[in-house]
């Protein structure tokens, strides 16, 4: 239905985008907040037609999609008053000392806008992650213009999402080439938007492979360019046994829930338990085990999608020493996805490295360490994560700092007592790790700090008060925070 | 005199440093101030016999040497300050709304060291960009532990210093190996450090192609990691004519002295200077030439950078179009270093790349444009820069608002009416820019923002007070900046 673009109409595409830059990278933080919000506005009026469309293109369910539109809406909205607040551009001032050997000169340190950024939509997220999701939101909050190439898994949903940012720009009467909308289901498309001269950043929310092909492709340029790619990981959970013997129950209906939740197809989807064997972590397994037996089959995003799960759950069931602790009748097929628990010793996890591998989708593995100082060697053997979660009591928390010591080393967030799904759009949130979980650990993806992304900071020194940008003039008009030496 | 580190000591080292980063990393911010401290005053301590070893490793003047060790201390010190008030943490703290549908949990987020860090001794600053330069004093505030390459320009003055370092670590009772100190005139070296899998960033002041290549061998690897690769630039000096008018001598006066500042050997030296065909330009030419005459030759650093001026120099001279505006007679050879000022139209410059590459060393080529679109042309055909200079009076700044807005894309300093060596140390500072110039342009490597270099940030979700971090805990026991939602 919808074309992928021509060599030509990228090479157009980012021309454009860049002139727009010219423009767009010198409006005030308040009229990029307003841009922010009538976008949200109109992404509400889009109404049903848009959830009718994604229901059509995703097989996500209504409710889910009313949410996420929701959260997109928030997202734009919390990330505009974030962009007028100011903080994320980091005002220090440090003023002259003319009488010092040698004079201190007036310097003054704000952001400035990178410069064009392609967005790549995610097939997961088709309003939170795509069209007008975080990384749109944080790139124009910045100050950058976005060239945005649709997922092929909802190219109308998408197409529609970029006509209400349209006009969105035109009752701001901005250059509708802030944002620019490109379809494209072939790599090839990727490949142009990511080496053209005029791109300055890449945000991506998908897999390793896609990521780490966006990454090379950005390094390999004649002038290297940041890639925030969040691709996902295992997001390990710890189990310690007076919990699970006081709250068996309730940490497997929530984990239950978790692994299952959409699918599994989330990026914080707990992928691997770890717990010491114990009769409190054999019930736990239990209670789990038929409580996702209970959960109904589900259709996944797309058949891509669906077969690699199935593919990968296969592998997995069929590696050295692991056990299906679900019902072993409920096996995944491309058409409905049924939830799968499995099992395995430490020692043959340890050994194993297609065991540490994500399997896409509502898995998930369980480790069975025999004591605590294996669990550490699990911890250790793990690489970079989107998060860790750990199941404790207080005092079991406290006893194993050496643990919680290695865990902060391999992640973005640190969960206690809860599961790694949902991720609250708020300041605080780190949505982001080290690699592979994503290419740049220093950023987040969630969050207005994700706003930092698409900015650097630059330095005016000796300038004159009006022709400073607005926040760093003396009397502060825009009234930020700002740090004075 | 000094061996280089084998392959095997490089792997030890680097073992050896990621077991002292798993002490280190959990020192408070009051420990890592006070041996950023006790480092500034082990240096002081080391007295005439290190500025004795520098002078003869490197050529510099006894004035310039206690200089950049008054510097490296305040850097040490002023860093520390920054370290303990935590700004640098970017902390920020989501309470929890239990009665929000869903639940909002608690998140609270700061920054969490990186590991070890590799640096490499720059040639230019044998104090201030080396061993216990701007990036060891930023990672050791950062929680990073450091292995430092000696530049092989100055090995025994980096011996000294490393000695300093460790009678540090000794007074605070921290593992020596927090700061191990190697030698490596071989590339194979350097390579070997940034290919370790236990170091997760490098930091390294040079040229263009050392830099590249550190990058390089990072992106390659199976986990790629952020190479803070500072290379220098152009930093052109816009300048014009009513300005000049008025001030033709004492601009020639500063500039002739930035552009033969310590032989030239800045990497914010500038090395392209672009003006407007007029009278008042060719006035200020005779006069910034004849100033450069009358300086005195130097020595530069060692004989390798010594060749490396004499031959880009005058492969420069003799492009077409090219004009020596200094006295002809005196032209650079190995053993003395004499200024040099060439000058070329613009239309010769833009078609030709080579004289847009840096010549390291006391030399300056002027742009001559035709009028302000030809100068913008000239604007737009420059690569990323540290600096820009703006030469001008307030009604011609305000004249040129288009240039401007080029300049901001294309750098990470402006400054109006004054010269762009002299980086002062301070929070406003940003000493980096767009490709080229540094090969991650949303950092500095100088002044205390610096130490965000090394630190990625870190959520934790509902974690009990007690076990947090003390700058997440409630009681904000260390009196931080924190941002609260």
């Amino acid at each position: 239905m919808f074309k992928d673009a021509t060599l030509l109409e990228v090479e157009d595409a980012m021309h454009r985008s860049c002139n727009a830059f010219k423009l767009f990278k010198k409006t005030s933080l308040a009229t990029r907040a307003a841009l922010m919000r009538t976008i949200a506005k109109e992404l509400e009026a889009l109404g049903d037609h848009v959830i009718e469309l994604a229901m059509r293109e995703t097989h996500l369910p209504e409710g889910r999609l009313k949410n996420e539109r929701a959260r997109t809406m928030h997202q734009l909205v919390s990330y505009a008053n974030a962009c007028e607040r100011g903080d994320w551009l980091n005002v220090s001032m440090c003023s002259a000392s003319p009488d010092r050997v040698p004079p201190r000169p007036d310097i003054r340190k704000t952001m400035t806008p990178l410069g064009p950024v392609v967005v790549f939509g995610s097939s997961n997220f088709p309003f939170a992650y795509s069209t007008a999701g975080g990384d749109t939101a944080c790139a124009l909050a910045a100050g950058c213009t976005v060239v945005l190439k649709a997922h092929p898994a909802h190219p109308e949903t998408s197409e529609c999402v970029a006509q209400a940012i349209a006009k969105a720009l035109e009752i701001h009467r901005l250059p509708k080439d802030v944002f620019i909308h490109l379809h494209g289901a072939s790599f090839s498309v990727g490949e142009a938007l990511v080496k053209n001269q005029h791109t300055k950043a890449v945000g991506f929310t998908g897999s390793y492979s896609g990521g780490m092909a966006l990454f090379n492709w950005a390094q390999q340029r004649k002038e290297p360019i940041p890639v925030f790619a969040e691709m996902g990981s295992v997001n390990p959970v710890y189990l310690f046994n007076e919990k699970l013997s006081a709250d068996a129950v309730t940490v497997a209906q929530q984990y239950a829930d978790s692994i299952t939740l959409g699918v599994g197809q989330f990026c914080t989807n707990p992928g691997i338990l770890i717990g010491i064997d114990s009769p409190a972590l054999h019930r736990f397994i239990e209670e789990l085990a038929s409580r996702m037996n209970a959960i109904p089959e589900g259709k996944m995003l797309h058949d891509g999608i669906a077969k690699a799960y199935e593919q990968r759950s296969s592998r997995a069931m069929t590696q050295k020493g692991v056990k299906v602790m679900t019902d072993p009748g409920r096996k995944p097929s491309a058409k409905s996805c049924s939830a799968l628990l499995l099992s395995v010793t430490a020692s043959s996890f340890l050994e194993n490295s297609i065991l540490h591998e994500e399997v896409f989708g509502p898995c998930s593995l369980l480790v069975i360490c025999n004591d605590a100082s294996e669990m550490k060697r699990v911890a250790e053997s793990l690489e970079g994560q989107l998060t860790s979660s750990v199941i404790a009591t207080e005092g079991e928390l406290k006893q194993h700092q050496e643990l919680l010591s290695i865990i902060q080393c391999k992640c973005g967030r640190i969960i206690f007592n809860g599961v790694p799904t949902g991720v609250e759009v708020c300041q605080a949130m780190q949505h982001g790790g080290p690699f592979p979980a994503t290419t740049d650990s220093r950023f987040t993806s969630v969050g207005p700090d994700g706003i930092r992304r698409f900015a650097r900071p630059i330095s005016y020194q000796n300038f004159p008060d009006e022709l400073l940008p607005d926040e760093l003039k003396s009397a502060n008009p825009l009234g930020i925070n700002r740090t004075l030496e």
